[in-house]
């Protein structure tokens, strides 16, 4: 076998102290070793640096020594190809030694947290030095009790003080958010990696292998049943929405600090709660820390300058509003303690409901406690065709989405550009027709010269219309669609988990086999991996749920947006041609 | 006075041997002289070659010495100041011989002919060498009657035998026809400044002077009558429409010549004739000859390549019936003997009528004693204002119409190319979507994705009819425009006769001054140069009529072309919209 070559599809940014190594989408890796640890390979790029990256990031390349990628599922194959091959047996004698590198919450997490992988975007350097002051940073519930955390700390809503919000750069307000959005998934990738850390770090593997104490409490059970089409989340009971509010700019300390408070409204208790971005940050920590099989999608990224542009605050609004509605939408998070928290606490119970939120024993692998999946087994060559589907399904809408974003960029462009000057142009020369026949001032003359000088007027208002046309239609797909696109963005290490999960329960077989496990216990570690099946594929029917209701809407909306346009510009022009009635 | 510099409004390619001077639009001549003759200055282009070209082919530059082009109308300014300025004297000793030496029909004028300016845009070369064999060459009639011209002559269509009719460079069919027509106006020009000085050789001035014969019969009267907004022809009492149809490739010499016939059918005859391009042109020099204030358009272009091609076909058929309609809307043209025997003659009467007309005596000056103009006489003052505010209505429809017709080309390259592409990316997008749905093979799925698909198709569709639609409004837009372009050509000449007139009643007032011609005398020369001016300001009050009622046409037909367009798009949309009522 050959030197084995693969393809990077997310960004990875490594830590090299940990001996990560830093990855580019498209960049081709040469593989050293696939016995490493649960999900992690190593490899070299071609500026010869080696280190560790999460397997997932990368896809085979069509001449590596190993099976091309766009082969049917096999078990030696792309999705499921780490866990088989020959060395499992020095796999399994190196990977607790090397899992417990890569997980140990003293060394790589917290240092991930520092850096603040999540923000890196725009905001990275200002953030994450206050972030770092913030001992919310450190995730231990038992640090994090030890201090008097509250709505009145000194930690800024978007890590800049307000001396720094300085200049800046004047953009189309359509570009700005859109475009910031693009150089966005680098960023949620990294924090999508230590979720999938925290899956392993936090129990899944010990869940699996039972080592995971029961949940005492019945309360907030999660029940995943089978439906035609496969399984399911059980629904809501009490389904409700939330609204987003007014923005409002408020300010502390005299002034020195200030920041955006957003107004929530659940409609069943229509009590307004006021919340800042921190506390949607904190929200999203303890959701994927409790929630590792459910696509937890990423916040609206954070932006040091411009802040508080009005464009900007609604742009944010927008975007924490279809945020709130995907979380309210989703039958497990929508029912969860900590979520109906951050909607009801008021200023006096949140210092008590954060610091329990956070006490939460049911995070990670324990939540599967709390879980009520079939009792029915599932066949591991199903569990894998499932997986290699959707892990397909969502590479492709990744490229799809990334590519309507694309186009729906370049289509507004063009509309406020390129379509709105040719159609003005046209206008212009109508205009320019009409000024020349001014110039004969016989009274035969006069009603084609204004007729023409209103037909003129009417192309001048068509580019106008084109123009403005894409916030109607384009910005709102650009905005759903990109929204979607950080739904995606977290599923990779979703299939990372079930991966692992897999994994162990292979080993587990291999100790049945070498006689180091009873079949009893081996029936035991299926079972309980059966539930974290259950769950992820519950999510999967979710999400395709939610798409073809999502996409159904877009789609809906943004014709009829267009179609409205259309006849617009219609009767524009059928105005303007009755006025040749009485040349 | 400083060095007087003009700015060139339109080419003019000046016969060398004749001390003319070719001059090229927006180039800058300095002015030697402008005391030379009627209608010609002298001057000196930047490469320092002097000579000869018409006056009303420049405009003075605003840094000239002398008033510029956008002050009011007055004696001295743009239009009029040649002829009055301090060397009118000097003028008036050398004008004899300035006159004779650029009107001098052995010299320049045949000498135009051999190098067939007419055609020089595309088929120069080819053209000008079969139309040198051809005696029709030769306008004088005495020479022409002493061969056997008719049907059957060896005068290939568009001068260039078959066997030269290889390469043609492939263009897309809208382009091609509109870009060529483009490149017309130099060759365009050109003739109409053989048609001013037929203008003055064929007796203009003569006819002035009262040294022409006066027409014996008064069959073919024309009329000019007094209307309210000024000065009108008399109605044609027996009104036709004539269709130009079914091009036809015909060959002769046993295919080695290959020629395009027009089937002609006037529906006041309903007889239809058959018609080549040779013909056309034949007509179009008796017009020019006979009519030297009316607005004879030019044909349209020759093409040597790809001139046998369905499109070129077709568009050539569009811009002659083009032209035959104006010919045949025109009062007086409409009237004329030599049109009606073009409509009408057979096979048989071709040959004598063709010679006949070729001998009607009552071509250019002596024209204008068959016109019955009103008695009155006409201050000079009021012609000077009607003929200065021509002058500047015809430049600046000249300028709007080329504007137009640039816009429109652009706007047609846009359609068939951006937005088409623009359209078809986003449908592409939509399409790709639907793919990437369509990985799920879930029942709940299908609807949507094809409901995706038809939109991704919709737009596509959408796309197409982008490219399509330049071909039923925008070409259709630019043929007319560029007919009035050709139309405003003629123009130029029209004003530069009138200037003609007027100078030559000047002259005369002064030698009424000096003693050197009675009262009388000067009555007379004033009366008949008022026949010349009435049918000058009817020609004009017609440009206006037509006018009016054309582009009112034109704008009509294109917004209502646009307006079922735009109709088209929303239909589409709204049953692609539909589509999603089933998801």
């Amino acid at each position: 076998m050959g030197e084995e070559k693969v393809r990077v599809l997310y960004d990875f940014e490594g830590v090299a102290e940990n001996g990560e190594l830093t990855i580019y989408t498209d960049e081709i890796i040469t593989i050293l070793r696939k016995d490493v640890g649960e999900g992690w390979w190593e490899g070299q790029n071609d500026r010869g640096e080696a280190g560790y990256f999460p397997s997932a990031y990368v896809e085979e390349t069509a001449g590596s020594g190993e099976a091309v990628t766009e082969t049917p599922p096999a078990a030696d194959s792309s999705y499921y190809n780490g866990s088989q091959d020959t060395s499992a047996n020095t796999y399994t004698q190196e990977s607790a030694s090397a899992a417990d590198q890569w997980n140990d919450p003293s060394s790589q997490y917290q240092n991930t947290a520092a850096t603040d992988p999540w923000d890196q975007g725009v905001a990275n350097t200002a953030y994450s030095s206050s972030y770092g002051q913030d001992s919310w940073g450190d995730t231990t519930p038992a640090q994090t009790g030890g201090q008097e955390e509250g709505w009145d700390d000194d930690w800024d809503d978007d890590g800049a003080s307000t001396g720094s919000s300085t200049a800046t750069t004047p953009t189309s307000p359509t570009t700005k958010t859109m475009g910031s959005d693009a150089g966005k998934s680098g960023g949620t990738m990294r924090k999508s990696l230590n979720r999938f850390s925290m899956f392993v770090k936090s129990g899944g593997e010990a869940f699996i292998l039972g080592t995971t104490k029961s949940a005492g409490s019945t309360k907030n059970r999660v029940v995943v049943t089978e439906i035609q089409e496969g399984w399911s989340w059980g629904p809501n009971p009490a389904p409700y929405k939330v609204s987003v509010a007014d923005p409002t700019k408020e300010s502390k300390l005299k002034g020195l600090k200030s920041f955006i408070t957003y107004q929530l409204t659940p409609d069943n208790t229509n009590q307004t709660v006021s919340r800042r971005y921190k506390h949607f940050d904190w929200l999203y920590e303890r959701l994927i820390e409790k929630f590792t099989t459910i696509a937890v999608p990423p916040l609206p990224e954070k932006q040091v300058t411009g802040r508080y542009e009005a464009d900007f605050v609604e742009g944010r609004r927008q975007q924490l509003q279809l945020w709130v509605d995907r979380m309210s939408r989703h039958p497990v998070v929508a029912q969860s303690e900590v979520f109906q928290f951050f909607l009801q606490s008021s200023d006096k119970t949140w210092k008590d409901g954060k610091r329990r939120a956070e006490k939460d024993p049911l995070v990670g692998g324990a939540f599967f406690h709390t879980v009520e999946a079939p009792q029915a087994r599932l066949p591991a060559a199903r569990i894998e065709t499932n997986m290699e589907n959707f892990n397909r399904f969502q590479k492709s809408m990744d490229d799809s989405a990334k590519n309507l974003l694309a186009v729906a960029a370049e289509s507004t462009k063009k509309h406020m550009g390129g379509f709105k000057r040719e159609y003005q142009r046209v206008g212009e020369a109508f205009t320019k027709l009409g000024t020349t026949f001014d110039l004969d001032k016989k009274p035969s003359s006069k009603p084609l010269t204004n007729a023409l000088w209103k037909t003129g007027a009417a192309y001048f208002q068509i580019g106008k219309m084109f123009e403005e046309q894409p916030q109607h239609d384009l910005n709102v797909l650009m905005l759903k669609v990109d929204e979607y696109k950080g739904i995606l963005s977290t599923f990779p290490d979703i299939l990372q988990s079930m991966k692992g999960t897999m994994t162990k329960v292979r080993e587990c077989q291999r100790m049945v086999d070498e006689g180091k496990m009873s079949a009893e216990e081996l029936e035991e570690v299926g079972a309980r991996s059966d539930v974290i099946t259950y769950t992820t594929l519950a999510e999967i029917q979710h999400f395709h749920e939610m798409r073809v209701v999502d996409f159904k809407a877009i789609a809906q909306h943004f014709l009829t947006e267009q179609i409205q346009f259309y006849d617009k510009i219609k009767t524009t022009l059928e105005e303007s041609l009755k006025n040749y009635d009485a040349v």
